[in-house]
Formats: C-alpha cells, structure tokens, sequence
C-alpha cells in the first residue's frame, strides 16, 4: 500500500517566482510548478511532474492555468495611522504660498500631530483600515506600521493600539515601531534633549511593556534628530531588547547608516545621500536598505540613492510606500514597484525581491518574503505572462488569489 | 394647488465641484447644495434650501452627508486598444539592452503592431475592457481610445471595431479616434510617402464610411511623420469632415500645434517643445493643449509643457493617461492627476479641470464635463472632504458614487 500525502490544498498547473536566493534562475522561477500547502505553510514545491501522490479526492485543487505564483508582496516602512487631511497644505504650496506661510498657519507635521491626538482610537482605525484595504487589494500580505505623529506618551501608544488592532481584524500580518522620535512635538520645541529623555524614560519603557512596538525608529536629520540623539533612542531600544532601524540620510549626510549599523539595526531607510562608508557599514552589520521612491517623487528629488554601491557591496535592497500624509500621500506597493524601475533604473526583478524576500529581512522575518518549504504560505496568484508585468504596467490589477498564512483569502 | 417637479432622482446634503467657469468660486463650488436629474441631464442645481419642491414619495433621494460631487472624469487621450505586452522589453532596457537591440530583436512599437495584427477582435475586446473597468473603477465616464497599432486597413478597422465595441458594452461613453499615421508599418519602412497615401486614400475613406471614428489624429515627429505629411493627413481628414487633433512637439517641434491649429484642431497633445507661437495659435483656434504626464513620467523627460504660457494665452489644458504599452503603460488617470501637480506643478483645481471640463473641450463635447443645468448627468461622488484630495492622495479609492448618463452604476 501507498503511502499518499497530506496537504490541505495544492496549486497545480503554476508558474513560480519564488524569489528563493538559493534558486539560480531570473525571479528564483520553478515553471510547470505545482505547490502543496499543509497548516499555513508550503508543504512542497516543485515541478508539476514531481508532485507526489495525493488524496485528490478530499484536497482542494486550484488550476492556475499557467498565471504567475509569487510570494505576498510586504510593505515594510509605512506611516499608516494618522488624523486629519494635507490636501489643503497640498494645494496651498502648489498655489505658491512658502513653506513659512503654511507653518505659520499650523500646517506641515504639526498639523498631522495636532490631528492625530485630536483623534480618536475609532476614527483613527476606521481611515488605516481604507489604506489597509487598498495595499491589500495589490497583494500586500504583510504591513509594517510606525507611530510618531502622537509625540507624546498617549498618542503614541494610542497610534500603535490602533496599529495593533487593525492586524487583529484584518487577514494582513501587521509589524509595529515605535517611532517617538520622528519630529519634535511644538511644546518641546525649544529643548530637543528633554523631548529624547522623554522618547527614552517614558515613551519607550510603556510602549515595550505593553509589548505594542516589534522595534524602534527615529528620524535622524537636521529637521529631525541629531546622530547623538538617535544613539540614545537606540541605546535605550538595546536595552529594552528592540531592534532598531533608521531614517537615515534622506536630505543630508549624518552618518545614521553607520549608527544603524553599528547597533546591527534591521534597516536604513531613504539613504539617498548615503556614502560608501555607510554602505560598507550597513553590509558588515547586515543592515538592508529600504528604499522609498514616493517620498522622491513628490519632493522632487534628484540625489538618487546609491544604488550600485549597495548592490556591489551586497546590501539587501527593499522598496517601501513611505506611506505618509505628507511626503508620500501614494498608498500603492505596486506603484512603488514601477517607480524603483522607473525613477531608480532597478530591474523588475530587484524591485519585486525589494518588496518580497528584502522586504522581510528589513523588518527581520525568516519565515517569508519567498516561496520555498516551510515558509508562511503568504502568496499571491497573478494574471500575467511575466514577472516583469508586476512592475511594468501600473493601474490595471493583475491579482488573481491571495493566500495569507495558507488561507485562500477573498479580496 | 402646487405644482411638484418631477425628477428621476435627487441629491441632497451635498457640496458640488462643479468645474463650471460661470461660477466664480474655486472649482466653481456650490456648498451645500442638492441636485435633481430627469431624463439622464442635470435638472436643477442650486443651494438645498432653494430645491423646488418634489414627490418624495416616488422620487429616489441620496443623501450625501457633505460629501462632493464632480463631473465624472473625461480620459481624453488613451491608446487603450493593443496586443501583446512590452513587459520584457521594459525589462530589457533596465537590464542595460540598447534600443538598437531591442529594435533588432523586433521589440518597440513594431512588436505592439505585430502582436495587434494576430489578435483577434475579442482577444483584444477582452484585455481592452480590463483596461477600462480600471478607468471606470476610478470615476472615469468617457474614454477616447485610438487606433494606430494596426497600421493597415483591415487592422485599423479591427481597432476600431473593437473601440466602438467597448463603448457599446461598457457604461463608459467611448469616444473613438483614427490614428493610422501613427507609425510607420515595416513594409513600408522605405517609403513613408506612400504609406500617408494608403492612410488618406484607402484607410481614412473607409474609417469614415463605416462611422467607425469621431476624430483623425497623427504623430507629428521626426520619429513619426513630417508637418508635410500630416497636413495631407489633416486635409483628407477635413474633406471627410472628421476634425483632426495631434501627438505635437513631444520631442522636438516640427510646429505640430501651428497646424493643427491651422485646422482648427481639437487638441495639440504632449507639446513639451511647443513655442509662444504655437500656443498662440492654439489660442487664436481655440486648440485645446493634452498634456500626458505618464509618458513624461516613464521616458523621465525634463522638458516641461510651457504651462505658464498656456495659461496666459488662456489655452484649456486637459490631462490624460496616454495609456500605452511602449511610453505610458499607466492606466490611471487619478495618478495622471497626482503627477499634473508633482511634475508639472499644476494646483489640483487645474488638473481637476484638465479631467472634466477641458478633457470634455479636447473631444469636442459641449454636453459634460461641468456640473450644469442641462448637462449630461456623468458624475462622481468622493467621499473627501476637500476637492484637493482627489489629486493629492492616490492609492485609496474615495469613489462613493458614480454616474453615467443619469444612471446611478454600480462600480
Ligand atoms: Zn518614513
Ligand atoms: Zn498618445
């Protein structure tokens, strides 16, 4: 007698894009695939002709008909939870007032901070989960989510409450960070060092008791703060057991990869005025760099990031929303994907590793970001004839089936 | 006794863009207002308090709780109708390979033209309409969509063909355009000459006999066709009365605009190289200027439009998608109106107004476009709070409701 095997559905009839390193050809792709699921995770994979005997009577069957499997795509750096609306700030700068006018009226992040705490546990759950809902309509399986528009003890926890409730009530896998220092809150303004023993006394020790952060961030820049400054934050982090991660060199050079790397952070982020230095850090310290094309194509941008130093140095790439109301208002991982194409010349390759196997190593997750045995079966079914679709044609949605942790879910 | 109007439907509760010039508020706002449609035309507009009084027991009444309503978004330029994907070819050009190879290996423009030739009449019905129920998913109710990947009669007619399908198919109003003069057809590599000769004496007959377009339209360019050959092309179009429009001054300016203008030309679409001349010829002729920020975006062009100039001549400027698989494979035109204001730093009023009322004067119709007594009832209600949102935040769909022709359809 056979012994027949146990899986809870199989995909047979797939093309693979498993994104796996360890698999020689373009896209890590197995063509004329087949692949098992079994308690949430890949079972098997292989080609269709290798699949082993099954119970084909009681195991549901999908036949892909050759369309495309890929791992779920993750959105690893996204400010997903605020109050309020910057249209009007929006509008005003495009109408020519200064960036001075708009401050002077409350505008910029203070607008958003001031919102923010006005806001409610419920309304501020009610607008992520629409900006939820989109990312996973475009195959998004895992988000990660920041505070730092509450900038002060309540708001904070209040943020990253609401970020923890949305992953409860929704099939997306959601990751928390802390990030009590993005910007200084206005009745700080004149005492930056009080408002990071704040961030490290208070803000941190609360948040890692609840257990609302899976690590900590901050925004290291001369709008921001200080390289100094952020060695506390990260210090404190360390101590509390929660690994870091950076806004680093967005608009000017102060050395974060380098502290983030020296701390063995999980990510640097923007890094457009990145310098060899750092990225030499960041590959000693297995630091990846997250990439974050909306933030430089609203702003404008022209320093590009140093994309063939990381590449020769091996530094893992991810590509990120940046999702924010301020400079990255463009809630779409799929546009991301053509924008690192388009704005940054990577391949369609490297910005679908950017936002799957790099993606999970930026926000320090093993068991996904590819297709292989044992991961989380997070995997999205595309109608498209190439890989290279997903990052080329933008608008028109080629999801055809979602999985999150091997549950075929209904979009 | 009083007499009651009697409407086919009434909203109330609600703010209006609408796009009117006749209003002179910003984007012609009527605030809390109410609106009745009878016979697929706007009724009555005006101020809730003024609404005249109705059967509210027969009449279906929606209430909108403040939020807005626009003119439903006019996508007046899109190649929307084509074979095959350009997919790899993008793939390629990011992997480093030159144009001359890619040409070589048949890629570009002539592999669209291949691909369109050996696809059926439904095969290209079937991934056109996907394309379309994207446009239409985003508030989107009329559509031009244009030939010029068939490049000989039988194919031109099939695209058409296919155009007008769509059109009769779909609650998107199809507006279809004769582009033969496109490109030049391999066979014809040698002799552009007697390719205009088959456009104007074999194709351009034929198109108008069977009442297969609204418009006659040319790429103008030293890539495309001379001024030479596109005033024969206009000429035809002109004895047949079909009114012409034209790809002008993309990349360099072969006074493109001046001609079509000569002709009293809908629209000069692209026109990055365009002079004070052109556009003071457009003004004189009332030539609407199209201005394509997907293709501006995705060639990574710096050359701007001279928006500036357009304004003070007073030219309307419209905003499309030129959606297409070589320059432009961005089927979104909320995006094109996000990228009006990011890379062409036009304020949201105007690009909402390169999307309605200037898009409905680019195709020549006099029924929509604005919110207005008599009007075609094509309209959109966002659940926003301010007009600026539709083109600041993209990615979350803010649709609540849509209208074609006076019919409440359900996206
Ligand atoms: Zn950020
Ligand atoms: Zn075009």
């Amino acid at each position: 007698m056979n012994l027949v095997e146990e899986f809870d559905q199989v995909i047979i009839d797939v093309n693979i894009a498993t994104m796996d390193p360890t698999i020689s050809k373009a896209y890590g792709t197995i063509e004329n695939a087949a692949l098992a699921l079994k308690d949430g995770k890949i079972a098997w994979l292989g080609k269709y002709e290798d699949l082993p005997e099954f119970d084909t009577l009681s195991t549901p069957v999908v036949a892909a008909k050759g369309k495309w499997l890929t791992p779920g795509l993750i959105d690893c750096h996204t400010h997903l939870v605020f109050g309020g609306s910057r249209a009007r700030e929006f509008e005003m700068r495009l109408q020519g007032v200064s960036y001075q006018e708009i401050a002077a009226q409350g505008g910029g992040i203070v607008s958003t901070v001031k919102a923010t705490r006005l806001a409610s546990e419920e309304e501020l759950f009610v607008t992520a989960k629409k900006r939820l809902n989109a990312l996973y309509s475009e195959g998004v399986t895992t988000v990660e989510i920041k505070s730092g528009y509450g900038l002060d003890t309540e708001s904070e926890i209040k943020m990253l409450r609401v970020a923890k409730l949305l992953g409860e009530h929704h099939k997306v896998d959601v990751k928390t960070t802390f990030l009590g220092a993005h910007a200084l809150p206005p009745e700080y303004k004149n005492d930056p060092d009080a408002y990071i023993d704040l961030v490290c006394e208070e803000m941190m020790p609360k948040v890692a008791q609840l257990g609302l952060a899976d690590a900590v961030d901050a925004f290291c820049e001369g709008v921001g703060f200080s390289n100094e400054q952020t060695r506390k934050v990260f210090e404190k982090a360390k101590s509390l057991g929660l690994p870091v991660k950076l806004h680093a060199e967005q608009l000017s050079n102060l050395k974060g990869a380098e502290l983030v790397a020296e701390f063995k952070g999980l990510s640097a982020d923007h890094i457009e005025f990145l310098d060899e230095a750092g990225v030499k850090a960041m590959a000693a310290s297995g630091t990846v760099a997250v990439l974050l094309p909306g933030a430089f194509y609203i702003l404008r941008e022209t320093q590009l990031p140093p994309i063939k130093l990381l590449q020769q140095y091996n530094v893992p790439i991810a590509i990120s929303t940046d999702f924010n109301p301020g400079t990255s208002p463009v809630c779409s991982l799929k546009l991301m994907m053509n924008m690192g194409c388009t704005l940054f010349s990577m391949t369609p390759e490297h910005v679908l590793a950017g936002v799957t196997v790099n993606a999970a190593k930026a926000l320090g997750l093993n068991d996904r970001g590819i297709i292989a045995k044992g991961m989380r079966a997070d995997m999205v079914l595309w109608d498209i004839t190439h890989p290279a679709e997903l990052a080329y044609q933008f608008g028109v949605n080629p999801l055809e089936k979602q999985w999150i942790d091997g549950e075929n879910v209904v979009i």
